[in-house]
């Protein structure tokens, strides 16, 4: 691999480009996004070696596109049209049913390998992107073997120097998880943020009382609007029944208070404590 | 000051105890609590100098109270009953109209001051005791009014050893308040560890999918029961309020995705996002 493309260098294509660059001495990284100043600021912070166009991706060996859900389904297939029979093409977005059924009759299928290398911050753009984002992190690959073997072993060579740990996952699997243990923390964390912002707005001081709690609580409604609204469209089904749940237990919750059944709260978040175990090892 | 008393020597108390120590080099911090392990432990990690009863309180310069809130109501009062009358007795919980009503009429009422130095962690007990846990955080004083200025200024050298920021507030508009930026953090975080556990219980590899998000949205999710039930219990009809709140936005978000109404959706995020702003300055 000497040429490689990173479409999209935001925070999630921003931080591959910088991971990658361990792969070999010889490597050549180019960059293609549709906002010019996020292809300046990667070419001056030294995420991309230089700026390149559709057009260029006819050189690649491996392109990997790190752009919005909605987005991806439309370009990945022109992404396909564009290479030629031995470039291995990666997307990374936060959905897969989509994507994977956008390519499942093109006829470049195999150049194509579905992931979601799942690591991110609430921060987006080009500035970002940090080196060793992806370390010790879950890489969720789809439909492996619908991808050619020998372009299976270039992605893992990718992904050994960005030191991810892999999994092997069904579309329709990923997806539906996925919107337990992510798409739902951002919406609950979202409308925490507005049910606070809605009451205080003309307190300002009352955010003196803001406790560390209450920040890691609303991290993720600093995130990208632009990212999240298409995952939640494409995701729509399976976040639904997230939201519903989630819901459901928040009214159970306030009706155990409104009883003054407090014994039943206190088990419930007994019940919850062991969330502790499950969450070690993730950081 | 010279001797000075812990009630309750876990986070909260421990972690006070080892600011208090930098106060001057003569100080003498005795620990008071009703788990004799917990005491054991603070004496093996020198975060007191002795172990102490009630009937010791007589000797104290300073005694302050970190125990559950609904101990604090019933301890309190037997507290200001020990005490000498050069005392200073301050009390430490997320609540403040219940605490401070259970005093109002104490004869020795001037000899307290309530505060709610704002920080913490997830973690309970001696071990989860930090230094400098509460240095360039916010501590609400409620009813400074009805403390003997001497013993305030007895207070604030205290705060300022720890290196802690008044703000003034009366105790209704407290519990309000923390309502929203810190007691619907705990709920909104524990309902999801639990809606993500009662989905997830028999697939344990999921949470391999879990990410720094889930982890920092659900971090609240290991708090203490025992410490959060009667907190829920005395700020009952403000938290109420809160969750209803939060539920309604759930509910709306919910709709417009039922709806189709994507446009909806980021708009909601968008304005959110300017939580952003408002989080700088919280750690």
């Amino acid at each position: 691999m000497k040429n490689i493309y990173i479409i999209g260098v935001g925070l999630i294509g921003g931080s591959i480009a910088k991971d990658i660059r361990h792969l070999n001495p010889e490597i050549t990284i180019y960059g293609i996004d549709s906002n010019p100043e996020h292809l300046d600021e990667a070419l001056v912070l030294q995420i991309i070696d230089a700026k390149a166009e559709f057009g260029d991706l006819k050189n690649a060996d491996a392109v990997i596109l790190a752009v919005p859900v909605d987005a991806a389904v439309t370009i990945l297939p022109e992404v396909l049209d564009l290479i030629h029979d031995d470039t291995l093409v990666m997307e990374s977005g936060s959905t897969k049913v989509a994507i994977c059924k956008a390519v499942e009759k093109h006829n470049k299928r195999r150049n194509f390998l579905a992931t979601h290398p799942i690591a991110g911050t609430e921060f987006s753009g080009p500035k970002a992107a940090v080196e060793g984002l992806f370390r010790g992190k879950t890489n969720i690959i789809c439909e492996v073997e619908k991808t050619a073997f020998k372009l299976q072993e270039r992605a893992l060579a990718i992904f050994q120097v960005m030191g991810m740990r892999i999994r092997y996952m069904n579309p329709k699997d990923h997806d539906k998880h996925i919107a337990y243990v992510s798409h739902l923390s951002h919406i609950s964390s979202f409308m925490l943020g507005k049910t606070v912002i809605d009451k205080e707005c003309n307190e300002r001081d009352i955010f003196d009382m803001a406790g560390s709690g209450f920040a890691s609580t609303v991290r993720l409604a600093k995130s990208s609007p632009d990212m999240w609204t298409p995952i939640f469209k494409q995701n729509k089904v399976n976040v639904l029944e997230t939201l519903e749940e989630y819901i459901q237990n928040l009214n159970r919750f306030k009706n155990y208070m409104e009883a003054d059944n407090f014994e039943a709260i206190h088990k419930e978040m007994s019940n919850t404590n062991h969330i502790k175990e499950i969450l070690n090892g993730i950081h």
